[in-house]
Parts: C-alpha cells; structure tokens; sequence
C-alpha cells in the first residue's frame, strides 16, 4: 500500500469523462526478416505468456480513510490490459490513426491498473503496430511513449524481450523526465510548496494567490498575453490523434540556413501549421499565439544537471512571411532562455509557478480563462537516435499521444527517432475538426521555409 | 428542440463511470454467395455514403434552463459513429466476443448523438458481424437489437438496404416493446405517478414511499426473500459478453416431455448454469435464487393487447436434480402468472411498483439492498423466426447485449431467431469472474434435463 503523492492525485481530479487524463505511444514495427505471415498473432500468443506484472503495471487504486491509495492488484486479468486488435482493409496509418483515434477517448477502468497495451496487427507492409496508454497518475516522466522505450534495445539479434509489463521494476528516479509535462510541472509546484493540499479547492486558492501576487508585478506582466482563441475553448470527449514522420535533415538544413535551432525549425513548422489552420476556419487571432514550450536548463551548479523550466514563446501567428515568422520565434525563444541564464532556482521556480498557474486554475475550477498565458502546448522530447529493434522487429516510427484538456484543446508533443522527427498531434475532435490536415500543413511549413531559404 | 421523458432522464442519472447505460445487439452475418474476399470493405465503403442521418439517431443532448432536452446536432460526424473494425487472428467467435466485451464497456461521448454502429471484418468462414450501440436513453423498446432488426428484409434479392441510422424514421408508439425491459418499466412506473420528478432524491423518496407501503402489507411479503448472492454486488467498470446460440428443437422436446413451456426450459437452463458457476466459487446461496422475468399479458379487454409485467420466480437453485428444479421453476412461474389473472390494472401497476422499486431505489441511491426482490433479470424477447437478410447477406445469429448494474451484476437476455435460442450474457467481469463459462453451463443445462427425460 502505498499513499499517492499531491501531484498524482491531481491527474485523479482532473480527469472526467470530457478529459481523460491517461497518456500513450504508438509505435511502428516492421516484420523481422524472414517472419512467417501470422508473425503478430505469434508474438501476441508468447505475450500472454507474461502474466507476472511487475511494478508499477500490478498497481491499483484504492483509498483508505479517503485518501486514495496504490495497491497490489490481487486479482489482475491480464486479458484485460493486454489486447490483440486489428485494423480493417486496407491497413494503411489512416486506419490505425483512426483507431488510436477511439482507443485514446475512452476512459480506464479505475478498478483496475490503469495500463493498456495494444498490439495492433492488419497494417499493409509486413507492419505491426503497439499502442500503449497509461494514466498519469501511475507513471512518471512525460509519457507512456518513453516507458515503451525501455523495452527495446539497439540490437536486432536480441530475443526473448519481454513486454513492458514484464520488465524489471526500475526506481523512480526525481530527474526522470519530471517536468517535462505540463502536468508534472504542476505537480512540482504544488508539492515544493510543501503543504498538503489535500483537495481541489486548496489547491485553487493557492493557485489564485500565486497569480494575483504576480500579476501586482510589473516584471510579469508580459506572461498574461495570449490571444483567445478556438484553441482555448472547452472540449468534449471524442479525440483525434494525428501523427506523422518529418525529415530531420531537411529541419536541420533550414536551420543552418537560418543560423537557428532545430526546435526554432519545429516551432515555426507548428506556427505555421496553426495559421493555416486557423485561417481556413477564419480563426486566427490578430495577435500572435502563444506557446507554452517546456525546457530543459542546464547549469553547472546543478548536480542533477537537468533541471527544467517553461517558457512561453511567440509563435508568430500574425506574420505572413514565414521567414519574418521563423525569426521572430527564434529571438523570443531565445529571450526567454536568456532570461533564465539570469533567474535564480527560486525566480526560476517562481515563473514555472506563474506560467502555469491560470491554466491550472482553470481546469481545476473549470472557470473560463480570465488570464491566458499560453493557447497551446509545444512539446519536444528527445528520444534514440539508432535503430530500436523489439525481439528482431525494426521500429521504424514512434508517436507520442498526449493529452488534450479544457481551454487546451491541443496538445503538440514530437519527439526524434534516427533521421526522423516525429510527430503526435492530440486534440478535441469537436472543437477542432480536421485536425489531421494539420499534418499536411506541417509539411508546407517546412517547405515553404526551404523555398524561402532558396534550398 | 425536444425536452427528455422523466424515464429517459433515468438513464442518464443512472450512468456512471462502472455503469453504462447504453444497449447493444451483435448480429452476425454470412457472405452473400459470389460475393468477393473484400466485400466487408465494399460494404464498409456504401455505408460510408448513407450521410443523411434520421430521427432519432441524428439527436444530442443539450440542456435549456438546466432541463435536458434532445437537439438535431447540426456537426454530425459520421466516421465517429459509424466504425469499419476488425477482429485479430485467428477471427474466432471467441475474439469477436472479446471486442464486443470491450467496446460495451466504453462510455459513449454526451455532446454527441448518443449512438454507434461497428461493421467488423475478420471473421472466419466469410462471414461478418455489426455491433449496434444505443444508449438507453434514445430508443424505446427493449434493446438496440430490436432495432438493428428494423434494417432487415426475408428476400435475399433485396440490395440497396440502408444501414439503421439512415431508415425512415419511426413514430415512437407506446406498444413497442415498452416495459419489456427492467429499466423501461422503472420509468413507466415513475411516470404513471403522474408527477414531475425532476431530481433523483424525489424518485428515490417516492421508490421508498412505495416500499415501506408494500412491506406492511401482508399479501405481499413473499416478494422480499431473494438471498444475498455475489450477483447483487457493487459493479466496476468493465464487462464481459457471452453469447451462443442453442438449438430450439431440443429445448421444445424438453419442454414437451415434462409438459412445460420452452420458456420454463429456458429458466432451467439458466438455472442450472447460475448454480454450477456459484457452485465453483462456493458461492450458492442456501435460498434459492429468485429471477426478475418480464412477461407479456394478453388480456381480452385491452385493446393493445399486450400488457406487460413482471414476475419474480424462484429458480430452484438449492435442488440438486434437473427435472425436480424444472418443475420448481414451472409451479413458481405458473402461480405467478396465475396471480396475474386475477388482479385488476391497477394492481398489477402496484405490484410491478413493489417488484421493481428496490432495485430502482438502490441504483439510485447507492444504498445496499436492505430488501432484495429479485437477484438477476432473464429476459426473453421474441425475434423473427424466418431467415433474415441484410444487402444479400443472411444473418446467421442475433444476440442481445443488454445493461449489468450495481447490485444486479448480470442481465441473461435471450431471443428467438429461425430454430435458434440466442443467449446474451453481460456481466461485470470482476465481479462475475469467467463469466463465459456460463455458456457451457446453458449447454449441460439442457443436456441434463434430455437425460433426465430419457431422451
């Protein structure tokens, strides 16, 4: 038994049906050479085979004097968690997005270890696919994608890997990942206020403190600009998840080209993609969006060398010139940086703290958002830059799959996979319809940054 | 803009995160003849084109002065109710159960037409399968089976027939199958009181009002005697399903060597499987089990012809042989019907009223069961008895899928179809563990009394 920290009892809150709280990683697997046809219906076959669930995939909610609390689940159905699907003719990605789509609408059983994995057979090309969708309460670090990780390895000769459930325990460790989430982030700051903020509207209050303290700050007022926008409004239950391969040195060529970094490149490819967007809705805001990027700061006087902060960037929404646009997020973000290399822990922390906290208050209280500092979330993780093989099969793409939320209905999270940036785009599918042309608009915000380059 | 009957707003009360609300019917389909290997996908692709979608399917909730009321939803969106899916190998019954299992578990999305329609491929023997869904709140009548049928013709020849979302509508009549199911008779009830019961505290006032009259009386005593039984827990979220089919012929031979009913056969078939599955987890009460059955009463003075009520029947589960609780069952449910004969309208309502009221009290409340009438619902609803076929395709089987609910872990609805008996069980799967071994328990059910008849 084991008492839930502040930070995962909040994912617990804020969930409903509207807003599931659980994050996933789809990932993309090619036949081992020489596979027999009915490879994935084998491998599904060795996968039931693993019915010792280690920790934290045995773990269920259950709460003692109220308190929700982690228990050992005595009676785990592991048909329940584990599930053979299949996609329907023709087995293109436009069916297994579809299905990924439907999968990550629906809420978990909170009876159960609030896990799924979802071995996918039916892609066309001697291809597979894993869907895997965790809630955030249970696991740290950003994502389900990055725990999926752990069951690969660079070696293609490698056999007998067992499934993520099945791996070896391994310690939660505080640098992990931690705060690289919109969500960790403000479980941080909620939990280094060192109070036991033992319900919503605690935490509310100390949250409106926190922002009505700042906004008496002249220094901060620059933090309280986003725009409204369709990006901010309240979301129904149904997702589209839309998810895709980008060149990565295509981005890093226009980079160079530029003299900017590669996330420069991506933010100006997503800022470009939301100006489309948005414009063919006729949507788009005067000013210029706002997005919330987490970062990682590197300090020397760190021992733990990873210490992670927010910054808010404009995405340059209003500038139709792409290259204008490309430098314009370039300084902002570079500003923002630079404004870290100045704070303190404790200013640093102080920022995080204000950054988020209207977003948080929102979604608390579920009351519209008076002071908006960000409409949408930017997210890149890092990830491998060699080949990952899972028991001799190649994978040969991985896609996060977040979280989308009331007045965020958009969550963009990419991560980098040997020559390619991959991107998984979460969202409303009410409030956004189409969301999967973006990918599209995506790409010719890449292109048209070449053309402009004269690449 | 249509405002909600007080029963349909019971089911959306009634629904919660571990207690859908919705009904569903599978019906399996063979091949027309000559058709090709894709032709699920061509079908997949015709439905595709039915965007025309009629009352009531084209209807989401929305409120007015707090009120629920149904509105046209102007942004339908066909692909999220519409889902071409498939089964994973090897495409057995077995996988289709599981995904039928899975999917009835899921909520479906309340800003949206509260309905959904799965074409799965991937079946073996060239054959397919649909799995409608339609929450409780948007159909009359006993379940979306019933409705599912409405898309089926006896000629094979017919093509062209659209799929259920696309038929003309259907006036709503009174007759139609009303109070043929647990929760429609709730709603009768509540609504025949002729109040306007807008909160749950005043249904659940009026449900205990109710009871405690029908406790001092003394006619009535009889009806509070079901035993406690694992079947009458608190549910979670997730389901099983289970269906089969039995042969008809076999069962009418039973019932004639004993000189019983097909439907007294039926009950002893579930009889016998509900005390070997509670015999198995040594879990058979000492007190036999009582099931809640609805019954259709014709009566000569009613012009519809079709009065329904509700009967509560032992059945025999602490006798040990087959033919003893057969006749158990027959006595208990001729005496009930019997008692039907004589009562008046009015006491028939009074008695459906007590019957039901603390079950509808509990699910209301949340409360234990203080007075258990009944301990699982078997429902037996009359289907066609000629081949039926949809675009050429003959269906080869239809099984309902019905509601399971706290303290009411498992619905038994069964159904006629040509020389068929097709079973539908659905069941909490943590509560009612392996449920699907209750299909072989139906079978030895039946085998059991053949024997016993020397037959």
């Amino acid at each position: 038994m084991k008492p839930l920290s502040p930070t995962d009892q909040m994912f617990l809150w804020l969930e409903k049906r509207q807003q599931p709280m659980h994050v996933g990683g789809l990932q993309l697997f090619s036949f081992p050479e020489n596979a027999p046809d009915d490879y994935v219906a084998q491998l599904a076959d060795q996968l039931r085979d693993h019915t010792t669930v280690t920790s934290p995939f045995d773990r269920r909610l259950d709460s003692r004097f109220a308190q929700p609390v982690w228990v050992k689940d005595e009676h785990l159905d592991l048909e329940h968690h584990f599930r053979f699907e299949a996609l329907p003719t023709p087995g293109r990605v436009r069916e297994l997005l579809s299905f990924v789509s439907a999968e990550h609408s629906h809420l978990m059983d909170r009876e159960r270890p609030l896990w799924e994995f979802h071995l996918i057979e039916g892609l066309r090309d001697r291809q597979f696919a894993v869907y895997t969708k965790i809630h955030h309460s249970l696991v740290d670090g950003v994502s389900a994608m990055r725990m999926a990780q752990r069951m690969l390895s660079p070696d293609p000769e490698q056999r007998d890997m067992p499934p993520i459930w099945a791996l070896p325990p391994r310690e939660r460790r505080s640098s992990d990942g931690e705060g690289m989430s919109l969500w960790r982030s403000i479980g941080q700051l909620i939990g280094e206020s060192g109070k036991q903020l033992g319900t919503v509207p605690t935490v509310a209050r100390e949250l409106l403190k926190t922002i009505n303290q700042a906004r008496k700050d002249p220094a901060y007022d620059s933090v309280f600009h986003a725009p409204p926008s369709i990006l901010n409004q309240k979301i129904t239950g149904s997702r589209r998840f839309a998810a895709q391969s980008y060149c990565l040195n295509r981005i890093r060529a226009v980079g160079q080209a530029y003299g900017v970094t590669v996330n420069d490149v991506v933010m100006a490819m997503c800022a470009s993609a939301l100006r489309t967007y948005l414009m063919n809705q006729d949507e788009l805001p005067a000013q210029p969006l706002i997005a919330m990027v987490p970062v990682s700061l590197r300090r020397d006087d760190s021992e733990e060398g990873n210490q992670v902060g927010i910054i808010l960037a404009s995405l340059g929404t209003h500038l139709s010139d792409p290259a204008d646009r490309l430098m314009h997020i370039h300084h902002d973000v570079k500003m923002a940086k630079d404004r870290y290399a100045t704070m303190s822990s404790e200013e640093i922390l102080n920022y995080t703290a204000l950054t988020l906290a209207p977003a948080a208050f929102n979604l608390l209280t579920g009351m519209a958002p008076k002071w908006q500092t960000f409409n949408v979330v930017i997210s890149n993780v890092p990830g491998p830059s060699e080949d990952c093989y899972w028991n001799g099969a190649r994978m040969e793409g991985m896609y996060p799959v977040s979280i989308a939320m009331d007045r965020l209905a958009l969550n963009m999270t990419l991560t980098s996979y040997r020559d390619q940036i991959e991107f998984g785009l979460i969202g409303c599918r009410r409030t956004l319809p189409s969301l999967q042309r973006m990918l599209d608009y995506l790409e010719e915000g890449l292109a048209e940054l070449e053309i402009a380059a004269g690449s």
